[in-house]
């Protein structure tokens, strides 16, 4: 199947309705519908329907969707079937936070190694692993490699004015997924001169990022709390 | 003016077009285009020119914008040009964290109190706060209330299992913005029985809810890992 043009939004809320689909679960419920579906998930029954559809068809018409398959599918979909090793570059009160943040370890996810540039943190241990030299990091990704793993994620929760250099440094250890908490926009490396220029440097080829950044957060919910009609208008036209 | 339906991506694109321009400013650029911002934002420039055209018109056409102008637009449709009260809720490694994040109190965002359930944390100072705990967050509104001030913001910090119940005594309390770090689905409380049922709470009336979930943001990026072209397609697209 090819996935053409989905919107980033509906990956946002496939998780959220895989969430409440293991919530459904573990409190022992088997059926749900678009409808109970979008009151959990705080959208409309509409959006439910038009994000899954994206994906093929679930459930049958009128009968709604089994809890334990729909969320098969949507793992499945999301890619939360297979393991993701993860590293931490960035290991200050923000980095302890996410490595040791309950559920953080859930799925296949697993914090592999972590990294920092701090002598006083290098050495030191956090769960099952001791923070290593940031500068390591490479030559971490090249053992992992050659034992058959790899690294797929790595976390950049170095401070704001290091989080490009940091993401330099991961990129060019190998690693596709970057999941950054700094407050910037990160700039992929292009080429200068030549009739390659402007073009994505090799390491950044393929390379994608996701922003989780709660600064962003604080604004955009100012932005809301001034406007609050809007966040329901926007479900009310989606109807 | 009438803002009619905004996509909320577009709030979250405004909050990096001002990153950007804040940072040109301080680099003393003075002058910038749509296709200038779409670089460095990684969007396409027909969407800084949509997102923007949803607020009014800036700049000239085939001139371009002024860096300093189109910034104080962007702060005064945010909300940014005012104050900003904040309280954390939970003050485990997550809620130190954003307490010490440097930057978590530029603009007007000010933390004005901390909150825990723990004998442990209460008493103990963070910046220039005290832990207070969490059954004295109403009166601890009240009080600011009396003195002319408010408290528009409160973050979730707690862990996951008591989220709701957080949220649900911040409403109570009075605070109509909540940023929820939990990776759960706030659920507002409706009213039971009578010819109400099913209409929103009182305190929950006017609430706006955003979510920073970082669990969330390493599924994304998993379903990003495997489908790489679905980013770029989607830039591609929109234009």
């Amino acid at each position: 199947m090819t996935l053409l043009n989905i919107p980033t939004a509906t990956i946002s809320r496939l998780v959220t309705y895989l969430r409440i689909l293991e919530k459904l679960e573990s409190a022992v419920v088997n059926r749900t519908s678009s409808k109970h579906l979008s009151d959990l998930a705080q959208v409309s029954a509409f959006q439910v329907r038009k994000d899954l559809a994206y994906f093929g068809r679930f459930g049958t018409r009128g009968m709604g969707y089994t809890v334990g398959v729909l969320k098969r599918e949507l793992r499945r979909i999301l890619g939360l079937t297979r393991p993701w090793n993860v590293v931490i570059l960035g290991m200050g009160r923000l980095g302890q936070a996410i490595a040791n943040y309950p559920g953080a370890s859930e799925y296949e996810f697993s914090f592999v190694g972590l990294f920092d540039v701090d002598p006083h943190k290098i050495g030191n241990g956090v769960r099952h692993l001791t923070i290593e030299p940031m500068d390591s990091l490479e030559g971490f990704v090249k053992r992992l490699k050659a034992q058959g793993e790899g690294v797929e994620m790595g976390f950049l929760a170095v401070p704001p004015d290091k989080a490009q250099e940091a993401a330099q440094i991961l990129v060019e250890a190998g690693v596709k997924g970057v999941l950054n908490f700094a407050p910037v926009v990160l700039q992929p490396r292009t080429l200068e001169g030549g009739g390659r220029e402007g073009e994505l440097a090799e390491e950044w080829k393929g390379v994608v990022v996701e922003n989780v950044d709660f600064l962003a957060g604080m604004k955009r919910l100012a932005f809301y709390i001034l406007n609050p009609n809007l966040k329901e208008l926007e479900m009310e036209v989606s109807v």
